[in-house]
């Protein structure tokens, strides 16, 4: 039996409350042999105090030597694994802003590139022009009108949008237009299969337009697509689980994985973790299940920051008793990822967790909260898809397997 | 997504340089309680310091309590899951002595056999006869003519042989001929499926004119067959993991089951692991993985030679430092399976593993290699078939997993 179909025929509705915290990026490294990680480094007596009275262990995210994207390492939070759900990054990237994929639409991630008077790529990245310079050019591709289909295009950060289209026998099966190099020039869309020609053409039909309105442009005079995608149709979070799930998360692309497995996605005022503890308070009797997400310890870590990450878990250590105060069931604290600010990206080392459950945890003999701590815990080295299962143990919500 | 699959397609090319020292056998128990195991008892201080600085968990090579030969345990090193890619016997032994089995061939491993006048036999292994008194019998069997295939016969060693036939519309689904014990004559080899029927036919009649070849023997007066198989076809390694692999072994079976997976077999002088240092130091420029294999770990462990087995160990330990002035980027220090002195033969035990990389190992809080040191290491206790992901990861040739 499926992992997700094991979980839908065990799960029960209780009024037992849980929360899954995630530092974005939380593992680290130490930036000198025998020395301290970020979180080792980090005064955490709140975290420290629930490591003494939970049980620690370690998350691989996809599977070990896998460096996670953030989409794939929170579905794989969320108990779906990324290998089996595979979700393409035109879907994605058009969730994390917000934009619904149905069935039928067709995203692609783009980017604006830079070639020369050959047509070869100059500069993948179109000099990493900025959301300003970028924003007029998106206005403007939106009014290309290709025959037989809608499409939308939707800036996203910089050199970064998404374009979806909409019409009748759509395939996603088509290669990236990314050379992944310079040199040469934009690849054509090519269908990966012949269900896929038709959709081939108008995607190609639109490129050729849109470079023509990029021609007179300086640096974004073109574009490559890929991850051609379409709605992956997730199983929906509510009907695996019984919960009533809600995503607390100021960046788009969290929200965005949120609203794929159909979590609801709570509106709060400001972008601060104080914030998000307050919106979980104040949707506290409306949910039973909350995903709160911290961005900055993978913001610190990608830019090489340690001292900066170590600063940012201390912070969400001193409000935790804001969070503490509501009296979870079950509190999982954990990371997507790991995001060494010696490596300033993400990585594939393990993850540090802890499941704090007053009523059902069993205590192993760790005091702190921190790598080496969590590879010698209770639950050892365990996939992130078996935190789901976990949480709802804890939380009483799933019955017994068999007589 | 297949774990090889998903190599496939996150690997990329760099500079950086593997190298997988595998001490054959290397896990072991303790010939007391509360005593030391071999590595344990070992002085290895170059070991040790690559321990406190690296990674250390221990492995499962096929899957837990399963007792591995070496063909899958290698398999299992080199990522190929046993389970999933199975090489049959008379490929492996074959493989091991250097013949190619190619597509559409079907080898066996032979073993002569005693059987007295009503045919029963008597001893299942010849009387252990020497590879001398074997020789000339294989030369005999060479002689025989079986229309319509070309059979080809080779010796192993002793009384261990290698029947490979080629022809049109071979199949090896056949059951072995060795009935596992003595008092009852060699099995028919008998077809699992129609389709071996004709394949069925050509073994017996080549069978029954050995056995008359065989008829003044007073040991190796008979045979019988196992392990009839084809060319696994396994994926090759250089298109999985996008490296350019040496292997480095003194003994057939290891260049054998590298051979299988599509790496290079290095030729050098001599066959002490000095030599196979020297050897990795002059192909070091030439490919960017290597594949160093120590056999006689193992074999002191089948002695039940404990101070021998621990005296190996320290001897690589002493020369290590001809393999790290070499500099690779990673280094995995492991065994196949365990093989304890106390044992004899190869056993189902967790083997110590340790992954020293200097620019991105997590160091846990172990600081020598050894049995016990590697159940509470970093990755705590994983798939052999990981090590392959992680040292890609650690060497910085894998890809993120989605955006």
């Amino acid at each position: 039996m499926a992992d997700l179909d094991l979980m839908k025929k065990l799960t029960i509705a209780t009024s037992s409350k849980i929360v899954l915290l995630v530092f974005d990026g939380l593992g680290g490294l130490p930036p000198e042999a025998n020395g301290l990680t970020e979180l080792e480094a980090a005064f955490t007596p709140n975290l420290d105090k629930l490591a003494s009275e939970g049980t620690l262990g370690q998350t691989i995210p996809i599977r070990r030597g896998i460096t996670p994207g953030s989409g794939p390492a929170h579905l794989a939070l969320f108990g779906y694994d990324p290998l089996t759900f595979d979700v393409g990054r035109g879907v994605l990237e058009a969730t994390g802003i917000g934009i619904k994929v149905q069935m039928g639409d067709i995203a692609a991630r783009g980017n604006f590139c830079t070639v020369d008077v050959d047509g070869n790529i100059t500069d993948r990245r179109a000099g990493r022009i900025s959301s300003e310079a970028a924003q007029p050019l998106v206005e403007k591709l939106n009014k290309i009108h290709i025959e037989g289909v809608e499409v939308e295009v939707n800036h996203v950060k910089e050199y970064r949008l998404v374009v979806v289209i909409n019409g009748e026998g759509l395939d996603p099966s088509l290669e990236d237009t990314d050379p992944q190099k310079t040199g040469v020039p934009p690849l054509e869309v090519m269908p990966q299969d012949p269900s896929a020609n038709l959709t081939a053409q108008f995607f190609n039909q639109w490129i050729s337009e849109a470079r023509k309105a990029l021609a007179d442009q300086e640096k974004a005079n073109s574009l490559t697509l890929r991850g051609f995608s379409t709605d992956p149709a997730l199983p929906v979070f509510n009907d695996v689980y019984n919960l009533n799930p809600a995503c607390i998360a100021a960046y788009p692309m969290y929200k965005g994985v949120s609203r794929l497995v159909g979590m609801e996605v709570v509106d709060f005022e400001g972008d601060l973790v104080e914030d998000e503890f307050s919106a979980l308070a104040s949707n506290w009797n409306k949910y039973d299940f909350f995903f709160v997400h911290v961005k900055k310890t993978d913001s610190r870590g990608e830019d090489g920051d340690f001292a900066g990450k170590v600063a940012e878990i201390e912070a969400v250590d001193r409000i935790l008793p804001n969070l503490l105060n509501l009296n979870p069931d079950v509190l999982v604290v954990t990371g997507d990822h790991s995001t060494p600010s010696q490596m300033r990206m993400h990585s594939w080392h393990p993850v540090p967790m802890l499941l704090w459950a007053p009523k059902s945890a069993r205590p192993d003999d760790q005091k702190q909260f921190g790598e080496k701590n969590c590879t010698h815990g209770g639950f050892g080295t365990i996939l992130a898809t078996d935190l789901m299962p976990l949480m709802l143990a804890h939380a009483g919500r799933l019955e017994k397997y068999g007589a």
